[in-house]
């Protein structure tokens, strides 16, 4: 297995648990929570396939994804109730699929030889699409637009990471644990500690 | 006319239909009865047809889908008021669209020789979209996601049933038939008997 | 730089400005104001070259464009608090880039030899689709849903107005310039005037 495929498979795990875990907090049933844990684990990857106009979206050349996605509905189905805070589990399973996906969508891009702005905003939306259609779909704020949180912000520098270290010619595995360290790292930090950029303020008097 | 093009003709129709009543709650104009009814009436099998990758989305290689799909959001648009129910009459539009929907992209992926995952998928992912596209848009929550109904069960169930007629190697218009009345019904003794699966229940003290 | 290319530029830079302001109504920061902006962006002309199967993408073929969305995204998120109203402003914005983008698509759709009814659907897909992302994004209400305002009419008489130029065989520059400006001018209509066309009613009694 290529390192690009590991990433793909470890991504669509991840965001299924993240998936299936939006499913249970709307009550769905079994092939709802299917349903909505291949949507989330797929749509990021899908995008960026569709767009860079590959010869086939990478689930559709291997069903084992959606099998795998399937898989982890199942199980997320019969043991999420023994999450203490399905929201908290949730927010982590989606933080790391972030940091996986990110690298996954820029990896590829990089291999097809994009150049870096190309690069960067397919490691971006490869990252940020999936939970994005989740919350849409499961009728919640998406999590990219909460306020004073790091998301597409530690997307963007974990794409950069990476640009930087395929720059410096470093193998491309470390291409990959670079960038998904500091999307992971900033992301967390923006989570457990409130790590922000500065957001826009309206004038307080009016609007 | 092909069985497939007359499954996408049908699936047109009655999407469209849902479409436009969906317009009708939302109190929109002409062209926005057109506009909700074209989305729906083409989103699954846009989707469908930009994922497999076929050389021309269907309703670009014949534009008689757009043609009809206008004319039945202007016909809806003179009569739905005289629908005791537009609620109800959308939802069984929608059932009915459903059904065929799935029957639709189920062969479609069958004839192109892709692998039972993505047969399945495929039935479902065309036929739940265009509801979904809907929903979304017009800002309801989407049927596929109401709890304690059939919906994506009762597509995934047809799509099996389709790959078992297939399997058995019965003629390809039994396997739509098949395909067709069992996710009618399926989704029809939701409606109307409540018929369900267990949904996920969180426990009772917390959370 | 060919009209077809100006008029994907001009799109480009209004439209990230309507969804930059968009991010600044949700609080984001620099890196959500970017993430809105390209989206609002780049939406609709990728599901024209998605759906045309082009052989890339606008934005991967040129990547100037992200790199502008970028640019107009900072410049916004330092100067939106001079706005009076950054509703008001967001919609002029939303109604240049309407206008704007109506001619990019349908202008695409006739150069590649699309039937008349695909060439006015693309417009009106291409005008509508970056705006309507932009809101079910940021969860408001899609403009194209308000009830009692020309918004896909005035993209829709655009493109036909469009199409008629081409049938009497003006240069292509004043098929842009007569659909822009009937988009234009019936939106800022709607807006200032309420034009409208009638909307559906339901019966006063029930519903």
């Amino acid at each position: 297995m290529t390192p690009l495929a590991a990433l793909d498979y470890a991504s669509v795990i991840v965001f299924a648990i993240s998936g299936a875990l939006a499913a249970s907090r709307a009550q769905l049933d079994l092939v709802g929570f299917a349903f909505v844990a291949c949507l989330t684990a797929v749509g990021g990857g899908t995008l960026r396939d569709v767009l860079l106009n590959r010869d086939a979206v990478f689930w559709i050349a291997d069903p084992a994804y959606i099998v795998i996605a399937c898989l982890v509905a199942a199980v997320v189905f019969f043991t999420a109730h023994l999450f203490e805070s399905r929201q908290k589990a949730l927010m982590w399973a989606d933080a790391v699929a972030l940091s996986v996906a990110v690298a996954a969508g820029a990896g590829v891009a990089l291999k097809l030889g994009q150049p870096p702005v190309i690069v960067a905003l397919m490691g971006v939306a490869t990252g940020c699409f999936g939970g994005l259609m989740r919350d849409v779909v499961c009728n919640e704020v998406p999590l990219v637009l909460k306020q004073g949180e790091l998301y597409a912000s530690a997307a963007l520098a974990g794409a950069l990471a990476l640009l930087f270290a395929s720059y410096i010619e470093l193998p491309s595995i470390f291409e990959f644990i670079f960038c998904g360290i500091l999307t992971f790292t900033l992301r967390a930090g923006s989570m457990i500690w409130g790590w922000s950029l500065p957001v826009y303020k309206s004038r307080p008097p009016k609007n």
